[in-house]
């Protein structure tokens, strides 16, 4: 029995890896875009992402590429694959395999450059992007979708959040990963019976009265999923 | 500006689909497994799955294999990609990145027999499968976890029944992929508190009370997401 090697009936691909990273800012749900250096798709804008390396896992790939092509610093509070696009003709340059990643970062305040062969990075409001490069439309759809159902069914809505908020500073996390708005008193009602929140017992002076601060209560369920 | 085409440093890799195709039966959750005919693994148990050939969609792939291999002729009544598995060791011959499918198919008493370059196929215990090649432990696992969370928060159970089925029949399904008894009682006022299914008026005799028979109501949201 010889050594093992790739059997000549596989498909040989290119395998790269995408990460649609979104923050909060003044109340809209915004996402991190690099501008290509490069062909193909050469200045337009595109999410941030690259050909994974030898030995690298996917997720680390996904890390390394939202790094050095934004030169964003903070830890990502939130990262998961979410799916994989393979369509034969999604690039140009021959059959490229995307692992799709989702991020969520604290704010989307955080100063960005581009870096690697970018040529630039910016935030983008997540549901008006400019045109995207390649599939990435279709990838940032469909990460805005999965981040939806994660509003649904695990709290990942405090991963945009400081350890301390509001309930409208709440609402407004909801409000702008579901693009509409939401009526304040059911918000309310129908966020504290899950039981995921904690009064923190401290309150928050504002325009109006001081407003009451929470936090995740201990044992919820995080949005590790 | 020349012809693109893949960038040196792209990472060449081997391109797989695997597949866990499950059915109940016997108030039993069972999974399709193949056995291998070759090196490496020959002779141990595996999802079904191969490479994807140039030109074929990931899906496309999933279903072309599911039939070679196991010869099973029903239609999946749900198909979804779920995760890609890309560890760099997880297969001796070289990178192979294997996107993994799920699979509902109707039911679990259908023959099969194995395809391709399989030694046979047949239905296992999902719970309790036999020793797996590579890292189809996991790969099943997962599968299991994404099929649980379906039937809580969309009506993938449906997709195991047939068109009108009893109560005890639906919460045999639930019992099966979530591995654990129910209370009958508290099933009952959950599953019609969800408003997906609708009472047929018929009934079907059986060992005590003849049994109410449901189908799924108009508008209630299929498992496709």
């Amino acid at each position: 029995m010889g050594t093992l090697s790739l059997p000549p009936q596989a498909t040989r691909v290119g395998l790269a890896v995408d990460v649609a990273a979104f923050a909060m800012h003044a109340g809209e749900l915004r996402v991190l875009l690099v501008q290509r250096g490069e062909l193909p798709h050469a200045r337009d804008w595109a999410l941030p992402g690259g050909f994974v390396q030898p030995g690298e896992a996917l997720h680390e790939a996904a890390l390394r590429e939202l790094r050095t092509e934004t030169t964003v610093e903070l830890e990502p509070r939130h990262l998961e694959q979410f799916y994989t696009f393979g369509e034969p003709s999604r690039d140009p340059r021959g059959r490229i395999v995307s692992v799709a990643h989702l991020a969520v970062l604290p704010h989307g305040t955080v100063r960005v450059t581009g870096g690697g062969h970018t040529l630039g990075a910016d935030w983008f409001p997540a549901h008006h992007p400019p045109r995207l490069a390649f599939d990435h439309a279709a990838i940032l759809d469909r990460a805005i979708g999965r981040l939806q159902l994660r509003l649904e069914y695990a709290n990942l809505a405090l991963e945009f959040l400081p350890d301390a908020f509001t309930l409208p500073e709440l609402q407004t996390v909801y409000e702008g990963v579901l693009d509409r708005s939401l009526d304040k008193r059911n918000f309310r009602k129908r966020i504290l019976a899950q039981g995921i929140l904690a009064a923190s017992g401290e309150r928050r002076s504002g325009v109006g009265r001081p407003a009451q601060l929470y936090r995740r209560a201990k044992g919820a369920r995080t949005a590790a999923l």
